[in-house]
C-alpha cells in the first residue's frame, strides 16, 4: 500500500543527481531522457523548478521515460528545488495545543482564528537544506541579556509541498522544521518564530508527484466551524502516510498527517487567496502530532521538555513510501 | 546636504536599465564599462546580484566607470535586486507603541523581548516589486467567516537595506511594505504577520550604496539596557534622512530614521547571528515613526484609523536623497 511504513517499498519521485533531473524508482535512479526540446532542457537543469514549470503533462512525460540507470545507493543527491519562498504551517490541532500548553499555559489553547483559516508564517527559504546536511547548532538570545548557543534545540516532522503553476501542487517531501525553542520562546511576540527557525530546515531529496500517491488519498477530518467557501471547496482530501521518527537509531514516535485539521489544498487555497504563489514555492504541514501517546512530531511534546537534541544526535523521519530525511548536529 | 528633503538632490545609485546595470547621476543615467572581464560580466547582468558579490572594490570600480548616458527621465528601470529572503524589521519604539495601542489596547506597549533584540519576522521575498507598479488591493479572510477585499489597506514607510558578502550591507533604498490591517489583525496570532503582508512590498528602483551616504551618518540614540555585545558593538551609526510620505500630491507627514531604537547594522548583526545571510538578502527597518505629531510613518498612526487607502489612491514615499518609491491602489 502506499501508506506503508518505514519499511514500504519508496514511491516513484524525482530528484536532482549530478546536477540534472533524476528519477527515483526502487533502488535505482534513472536520468530521464527526452526528445522534446522543452523537456530535455529542463532535464538538464539542476534544480526541479523548470521541470515543475511545464506542467503536468511534462512530469509524465518524465517519468515514463527512459535513460541511464544507476544503483540509488550510489548517488548523492542535492537539494531537488531552488527555493523562492518558504511558509510552514501550523495545521495539526494536537500540535497547537500541546505548544500553547508550553508557550501560554493556563490561556485558552486555540486562538479565535485557528478553525477558520491555516494558520502559518513565512520561514527562510535560504535555509532550507537537503537531507544529510548536518545542522549546526544555533547560537542566539535565549533569555534577556544572554546570548549563547540554544539550550533546547529540538525537531518538527512535517510534509512540505511543493508549488506548481495554477497555482496547483507538484509534490511532496518529508520536512523537518529544525527549532530553537528557548530562541524563539524569547523573540516570537507578537510578530512570530524568527531566527528560532531560520538556521536550517531539512527536507528529503526526493520528491513523490501527487500522480505517485495512489491509495494515500482518504477523505479528510471533518471542519467545525466550515471554513469560508473556498477554503471548502479546497478540502477533498488528506493524505494517509505512516510516518516514523527516529532518534539515533531508536523509533521514538509514529504519526500520520491524515488526522490534520487543515488538508494541504486549503494550504495552498489560503496561501493563493492573495499572495503571489508559483514554482520555487514550498509549504510545510506543521508538525504532524496525533493524539495519542507516542504519536507526538517534535522532542518538546514527545518528552515534555525533559530532553533536547545534543550535538551529535541524529534525526532520521521517514516513511509513506516517501523516503527519508536526516539530519545529524553539530556544534 | 545628503540628508536634505524631498527637494535636494539624489545620490548616486545603482539600478537595472534594459537588463543591465546603470547608474543614476543626477539627472542621468550611465551604463558603466568595464575591461575587467568578472566586473564586465556582472554588469551585462539584469540585477544587481552578481555585482554585489564581487565586493567593496568592484561597487567603486563601476561607480567610477565611463559609459553610455541617457536621461533618466527616459528610463524604465525594473526590479534591481533578484530577492533571496526578504525580512521586516520593528525598529522603531514609537511605531511599536503605537501598533500595541491598535492591537493590544490597555496590555504594555512593548514585550519584555523589545529592548533586547531587533524583533522581525521573514516576509515574503516574491511579494518585492519595483517602484510605480500597480498595487492590487487583496482578499482575504477579515473576520471570522468573513472573506474579501481589505477595508483597511494601509502603507509603511520604510528603510529597506541590501546585504553584501561577510555579511555586510551594500546600500539602500526606499521601501513601502504596504499592510492589510485587517486581515493582518484576524490572522497575527501567534505565528505573526501572513497574508496581510503578503501581496506587495514596494522598493525604490534605485539602491544608493553606503559608500554616497556621506554626511547622512549620525551617532546613533542611546539604547537602554545596552544590548548583549555582538549588538552593542553593530550600534556604531544611524542615518539622518528626511523623508516625506506623499498621499494624492500632498505631502501627509514628514519623518527620519535618525530616531530608530535598532540600527541597520545591528539588525544585520542580529539575523546572522544564527539564519544564513548574503546576496540577494534585503531587510526592512520596520515602519519609521518618529514621536511629534506629523512624523508618523503609517496611515493607522496619521489618521487613527479614520480613512484608509482606497483605489486610485497612489502613495510616494521620498526624500534623503535617495529618490523615491511610488505605488498606486487598483482593485
Amino acid at each position: 500500500m502506499a501508506h506503508a511504513g518505514g519499511g514500504g517499498r519508496d514511491l516513484k519521485a524525482f530528484g536532482v543527481v549530478d546536477g540534472r533531473v533524476a528519477i527515483r524508482e526502487g533502488g535505482s535512479v534513472v536520468f530521464p531522457e527526452s526528445g522534446d526540446p522543452d523537456l530535455a532542457a529542463a532535464l538538464a537543469a539542476p534544480e526541479l523548478n523548470p521541470l515543475i514549470r511545464l506542467g503536468r503533462d511534462a512530469w509524465r512525460a518524465a517519468l515514463e521515460a527512459d535513460g541511464s540507470r544507476v544503483p540509488l545507493s550510489a548517488c548523492e543527491p542535492s537539494l531537488p528545488l531552488r527555493v523562492r519562498d518558504y511558509v510552514d504551517f501550523y495545521a495539526s490541532e494536537e500540535h497547537a495545543t500541546n505548544f500553547a500548553r508550553i508557550f501560554r499555559p493556563g490561556k485558552p489553547p486555540l486562538h479565535e482564528n485557528w478553525r477558520q483559516i491555516p494558520v502559518g508564517y513565512h520561514g527562510r527559504a535560504s535555509s532550507v537544506v537537503v537531507s544529510g546536511t548536518p545542522v549546526n547548532r544555533p547560537s542566539g538570545v535565549v533569555a534577556a541579556g544572554e546570548f549563547g548557543p540554544t539550550r533546547a534545540l529540538d525537531f518538527e516532522c512535517e510534509l512540505g509541498f511543493l508549488c506548481a503553476p495554477g497555482p496547483s501542487l507538484f509534490g511532496v517531501v518529508l520536512l523537518n522544521d529544525w527549532s530553537a525553542r528557548d530562541i524563539q520562546r524569547f523573540e516570537y511576540q507578537p510578530l512570530g518564530p524568527f531566527l528560532g527557525k531560520a538556521f536550517a530546515t531539512s527536507i528529503s531529496a526526493w520528491v513523490v508527484p501527487l500522480s505517485e500517491l495512489g491509495d494515500a488519498f482518504v477523505d479528510p477530518r471533518p471542519q467545525d466551524p466550515p471554513p469560508v467557501a473556498h477554503l471548502r471547496e479546497a478540502g477533498r482530501w488528506a493524505l494517509d502516510l505512516d510516518l516514523e521518527i527516529e532518534l539515533n537509531g531508536e523509533v521514538i514516535s509514529r504519526t500520520n498527517p491524515r488526522g490534520l485539521y487543515w488538508t494541504p489544498e486549503q494550504m495552498l487555497a489560503h496561501l493563493a487567496s492573495s499572495a503571489p504563489v508559483g514554482v520555487g514555492d514550498i509549504f510545510g504541514s506543521g508538525t504532524v502530532s496525533g493524539s495519542e501517546p507516542g504519536t507526538e512530531g517534535s522532542l518538546a511534546e514527545i518528552v515534555r521538555g525533559e530532553r533536547w537534541l545534543a550535538d551529535g544526535d541524529e534525526v532520521v523521519l521517514r516513511g509513506g513510501g516517501l523516503g527519508e530525511v536526516r539530519g545529524r548536529i553539530v556544534s
